[in-house]
């Protein structure tokens, strides 16, 4: 292990996080600075954190996988520990846990609370809050399309460019032009949806931290009831940019080629919107008699199940109290988790069609062992280390599931809340179901459950391996074979 | 496909349980004949599809392993389909889709009964209806050492006998001979429960019907109440006969062998005890307030945590009522379900040990990329088409199970009586939570899902691909490709 590279890079990392705390100190001066303290004694002291690390200069520039994966889930640890400074500091928890539980739903976009008078949250750091979704989404983006790549067969089988420009594949080369034009779209779609909320007659300070919040499929709001009961305008934006958040960013490189005809061909993409059209059928039907009207049903529908399957977390309504047919699906949902390549979390849907293709393989396998059944995604096929690894990272975020709950079931809640909880957090949803519904937040649990469900959210952020990776001895051990 | 011989064989399967169905026909005979026509005129059916079947002579005799495979599914499946002829001949169930439940759930040894009024059925169809798990189990046993190894890769990784004498990896070229003996263990060790149950002061009828149920880890019993408020003996000789029925029956040819050394020292009886020792502990120290004594409490966690983890399917209390923490530790006992090579339910403790030390491989392998970490078991390496069978087996059964959950949730259930619903019948133990708990039954189902649970059981007891070739095109298909 190069440890001084690593804590290089960490110290680089966290004065990125103090800069960007900036703003919500410049956001606490013009909004009556009641959190300015709090906001400047945090930056200092990570920034402080930040320089001292970065004093450490690497001697040796050998950097593997091993130390990539350590660097992000070192990185993603320590800014859920140092950003909950804000929270603890302003008041807003008087328990570190509590804190970082929100630090970490943020950076890992979940969007799970344990706060319980959110609009009572001083606007410097009820920015800092969704701000955190915003950067933990980029961060999120970077990592799937650069790090990931770097360890053979561990790729989460993003659709790759084959245009020129700048490409996945190329992304180690070139990675710092491919960052900037994913932040750039990130960024121009993040301020249409800030700009159309502002149409719709949210406050400025409302519309940039939601549209902050739904670009990382986030779910932190401001308004202590999210969407429910806002216009069916708003809705309808929130709706559409959570879908548009949850598509592959690769998608938006096609568009701006002007290759529309690749960019909208993608298999994923099809299964995306047609697993979509299905959830939001099936809800529609489902939930009939508890609106109004069709149209109603509708509309709810396909706003929480946008919410839902893309990660983000809103709700229009308590879907808490729908049928345990709708309850089921979402579930389901929140399980397959957007596409490859956005800010969504969830298995993803490029997985979930890997995984059904290679069992139907299986099948014809069994029924015609003498032919050869290649698994092809976009008609090309898909290498056998890549479906092992999705079957093995399936294996390992299920068991860390069940392990989760059994943890969380200590809490006495009903299995319905032990289990939806967890899903709500390895996936990075936010909301569940009964005692953390839409209208219910995680407060009420224990500061184990906090613990796990905060660990949780971090494992299922960076794609379980980087953060048990961590708690495993062998990483730590054997340096000279490493260098 | 060999249809001939497909057909040829059933006709054997039919007849056999013709003849078994005799052995009721004279317990009616002597226990009043309520059941007498029923009995008769069902055998009398079920004989002459069989040697219409029979009548079908095979032209080749070419047989592949999916031929093996269908054979397996559709023997089931008729099984299922025709022993259900005395309940409903019987007048025990008014709906022919109940009694298909009840058999279906029989001959997989699942145990789930739609029945509610158990101790009013006369004894020869009583008796069937235990015997048909007694027989279900015997036919389990052999799939998975005889059938299951025909087809490569498809190993369970049954720990294979390397000392003279009947032993697995001989199965096929002496099948004949293995089959005995692993009947003869299986038979005699349901006698020896049975005597001792009779010791106990249950009736013959009662003590037999029961130990069959142990025998195949299904779970009827003739008596309503199953094992609440029965002896603390009784108890003790059921929940002892559970685990070894639970136990990869090689051990006993070790023991018959005198190899005490090898059978103890089985990697998943290791687990499979220390996995039930730890869930025992558990249970007891979470139920503790529910029991008058900690003796008591360690009782009723031993016993039901025996049953579930057996995928038996008997309880001496009402676990539904227990906290949530225990209710989560019984499903994930059911998931796990046994030791391979026994009667039992579950994905069995070894691929549970497969998958475990796959993943923890997985993080050896990032760590140190350029070492080989093979997997062991028994100290002996595991063939990579093993594990990754392994993995899509899991992957497989965990599909099914959500799709399952999506439809039963139809019914509006809870979320804990739709998840246990499922989670009790694709993993062959009985009862679950909720709706469907201890104390319940499944009667109140919709047909739909019934028949859903019913194909569930089919699918968890025979290894999830046998069914789903049943329902793949391709294997009905290029017929002229595999004479």
């Amino acid at each position: 292990m190069n440890y001084k590279m690593v804590f290089n890079m960490l110290g680089k990392i966290l004065l990125s996080m103090a800069a960007l705390m900036v703003s919500c100190i410049v956001i606490s001066v013009f909004t009556g600075g009641k959190d300015l303290v709090a906001l400047v004694l945090s930056d200092v002291i990570i920034a402080a954190i930040g320089t001292g690390l970065l004093m450490i200069r690497p001697t040796k520039t050998s950097f593997y996988a091993k130390e990539g994966f350590v660097v992000v889930a070192l990185s993603w640890l320590l800014m859920s520990l140092l950003g909950a400074l804000p929270f603890l500091f302003g008041g807003i928890f008087t328990n570190y846990i509590d804190a970082v539980f929100e630090t970490a739903s943020g950076f890992t976009t979940t969007g799970a609370t344990v706060c319980e008078a959110i609009s009572k949250i001083p606007h410097g750091i009820g920015f800092w809050r969704c701000l955190i979704i915003f950067v933990g989404g980029m961060g999120v983006l970077v990592f799937v399309m650069a790090v990931l790549p770097l360890s053979k067969e561990r790729s989460m089988h993003i659709m790759r460019a084959e245009v020129p420009g700048p490409s996945v594949g190329k992304l180690v080369a070139k990675s710092k032009d491919t960052a900037l034009i994913l932040y750039a779209i990130y960024f121009v779609l993040m301020i249409i949806e800030a700009l159309l909320l502002l149409v719709g007659g949210m406050s400025p300070y409302a519309a940039f931290t939601t549209a902050m919040s739904t670009a990382g499929t986030g779910g932190f709001m401001v308004l202590d009831a999210g969407f429910i009961g806002q216009s069916t305008y708003l809705q309808i934006v929130a709706g559409v940019f959570m879908m548009l958040f949850a598509v592959n960013f690769n998608l938006y490189f096609y568009i701006l080629l002007k290759k529309f005809g690749v960019a909208f061909k993608s298999e994923e993409l099809r299964w995306f919107l047609g697993i979509y059209a299905a959830a939001v059928v099936i809800l529609t039907l489902n939930t009939r008699s508890q609106f109004a009207s069709f149209g109603e049903a509708l509309h709810h529908s396909a706003f929480n199940a946008a919410s839902i399957y893309s990660t983000t977390g809103f709700s229009s309504v308590n879907f808490d109290k729908w049928p345990t047919l709708s309850k089921s699906i979402l579930l389901l949902l929140m399980l397959f988790g957007g596409c490859a390549g956005s800010t969504a979390g969830g298995i993803k849907t490029s997985r979930v069609m890997i995984l059904f293709k290679n069992g139907w393989n299986e099948l014809r396998r069994l029924a015609h062992p003498k032919y050869v059944h290649t698994l092809r995604i976009d008609n090309k096929p898909v290498a056998e280390p890549v479906v092992r690894s999705v079957l093995v990272y399936f294996t390992a975020i299920m068991a860390l599931t069940f392990l989760s709950i059994l943890i969380v079931s200590l809490n006495g809640y009903s299995l319905e809340s032990s289990i939806s909880s967890v899903f709500a957090c390895i996936f990075n949803v936010g909301p569940g179901f009964g005692a953390v519904g839409p209208v219910e937040n995680f407060a009420h649990m224990s500061y184990l459950s906090k613990i796990v469900l905060a660990l949780d959210m971090l494992i299922g952020r960076l794609e379980v391996w980087p953060m048990l990776l961590l708690f495993a001895p062998s990483t730590w051990r054997n340096r000279a074979a490493f260098r």
